[in-house]
């Protein structure tokens, strides 16, 4: 293995007293390492197959010496968890820093580009054939993140969406490398009306690929996927509108914000990656019987994709497991927007994180 | 005005004792009557523009002299309500029909297709401009059809989905045609979720036309359509099983049922047909207030497209209404699949259809 690093930000993560008295992030930098983690060899993979010269972009972010967490999000996530640079903000930026809900002033926030994503992690490019990749895939190059980085064990993996699915698959396979799990709006497998408007998503993807035409199916696609990502009591508040004659029929108020959240999306992610993320959420599937590890479980009454009583089932089936239950218009999405209510869940982590 | 009639079952219905014991419907031909209504002159639609030489295909089943009930259903259903023939069963056969839940042995029921639509009445054909098309406009050709056949009033419309929105624009515009309405799953206005579905079908749509594929459009948004259509609990119930390897990645079992579903829609209907009916729900948008036709509302809590607090809502703003909540697994479609639960509303319509 050789790994590549850089360092980003010179100085230390600003102390707790020193964030303001709102909570909002302080100005100071933040201390973190960005690296690629070559593997050498070929590495195998759950649902067949092996891809060799594997590179994982890895981010590391707060205080040298501080327990380790790792922070994973949807498959739209990558390795910047959250940042003070205005520029380049993280995708939890609203839940993880210092002096958020996952108190990073006191915590290095580990977290990486995806496998087979749109990333600088390796993924399918150019619409060349690429694997079927697995939620055990991603927790076996969270392990190799570890040995290369010498960290022993995880405090705690939070994850979200498709990263509570790396959680419980990394806790199955590696239940001596981190003692507590907090998964958001994940189960041990996938929902089969979730299972079926992903399906839409990724035919309309290949459709699009097959006319030449990809980026315009990734729109729609995720389009569709946000509509799955919200609930329908945020929809009916914002969206209530009268539509507006357009060029071809009608042009409702939630169209106009699909498409422009379509758009932004195709600009930034790789027509093929989503496809491969997709279908992986989709093949998800892990024992939550061989859980052993201590979970906090987050489900969302609103949420779409994961229904309350997935979560439900899952706790029931996982050996040392408690579910809290929040109700948020955000559904999906909710671990992106409602930092009040994660604080204490995250705050309260058994060992505590603090 | 130059109506084309056809006759289709010379034998009266079978009077209701002879229907077999079990509830099925007997095997005797339906008296039934059809034709198309040929509008001379120009037609304004309630969005602007008008249509000349409007043509409207219709139909009406059962004795001669019975009072007569407009059948009206989803964007997808047609002038041909029931029928004994197995060779063209009609759209709403498991619930209308002699001896059913609603007793076509004592009732006429008059339907016809959908203006804008793939049947015989007036719609967009080969992709030419085509207006956009209201509930009212709908109601309008109902009345038009009341007056060529000599109906004073129907005795109630029994509608669901897009056929309950026409119901209430009826009620609304000619009071004086109707006693009664039956509106199953359809309030006074969409939902701004079920509108995010809609709208990214007509996109996938519209996007496969431009690509010269319009069939693969439909195609696909009949799947997400039917997604919509029922309920998670269906879903989980029927699709939990494992996926199986295919050309492009993994396929599930959800997945092939909702493709074989698109590819039975995408041979049947026409796509610029579905842009415009889809378009016409959610332009939908009655005043709920003004509506002072006694009316039973039925709501199904599983419902995706038309939640329960939907349908609350327009009881509570129609002066004269009651609603009746019903859990279904068929969700939307509980209206085509749940005639027991159906029964005992439709035979207690206020005067008695039977």
């Amino acid at each position: 293995m050789s790994p590549t690093e850089s360092t980003a930000g010179a100085a230390p993560a600003a102390p707790a007293s020193a964030a303001p008295a709102d909570g909002g992030a302080p100005a100071a930098a933040i201390a973190a390492r960005e690296g690629i983690l070559e593997i050498a060899g070929s590495v195998r993979l759950h649902h067949g197959g092996a891809l060799d010269g594997l590179r994982v972009a890895w981010r590391i972010a707060g205080p040298a010496e501080a327990p380790v967490v790792a922070a994973l999000g949807g498959i739209s996530a990558h390795r910047r968890v959250y940042s003070t640079e205005p520029t380049a903000p993280g995708w939890w930026s609203e839940v993880v820093g210092p002096g958020l809900a996952l108190p990073a002033e006191s915590l290095r926030v580990l977290s990486f580009d995806w496998l087979g994503g749109s990333g600088d992690t390796t993924g399918p490019r150019g619409g060349a054939a690429f694997p079927a990749i697995s939620s055990y895939d991603q927790a076996e190059l969270l392990l190799r993140l570890l040995n290369h980085l010498g960290i022993r064990s995880l405090r705690a993996i939070v994850g979200a969406s498709y990263g509570g699915m790396v959680a419980l698959a990394f806790a199955e396979r590696y239940p001596e490398r981190v003692l507590q799990l907090v998964v958001i709006s994940a189960a041990d497998r996938t929902h089969p009306m979730s299972t079926a408007w992903r399906t839409v998503q990724r035919r309309t993807v290949r459709f699009a690929i097959d006319c030449g035409r990809p980026a315009e199916g990734l729109k729609l696609a995720r389009a569709l996927a946000m509509a799955t990502y919200r609930s329908p009591e945020e929809f009916a508040a914002r969206f209530g509108g009268a539509p507006r004659a357009g060029d071809r029929g009608f042009v409702f108020p939630v169209e106009e914000y699909l498409v422009a959240r379509g758009e932004e999306y195709a600009a930034r992610y790789q027509p093929d990656g989503f496809l491969c993320l997709s279908e992986s959420i989709d093949l998800h599937h892990v024992d939550a019987s061989r859980i052993f590890t201590p979970t906090v479980a987050v489900g969302v009454r609103e949420d779409q994709l994961v229904p309350i009583g997935d979560m439900r089932a899952l706790v029931a089936r996982l050996p040392h497991a408690q579910l809290h239950e929040m109700s948020s218009v955000y559904g999906h999405d909710a671990f992106l927007k409602e930092a009040e209510q994660l604080k204490p869940l995250l705050a309260r982590l058994p060992g505590g994180v603090r």
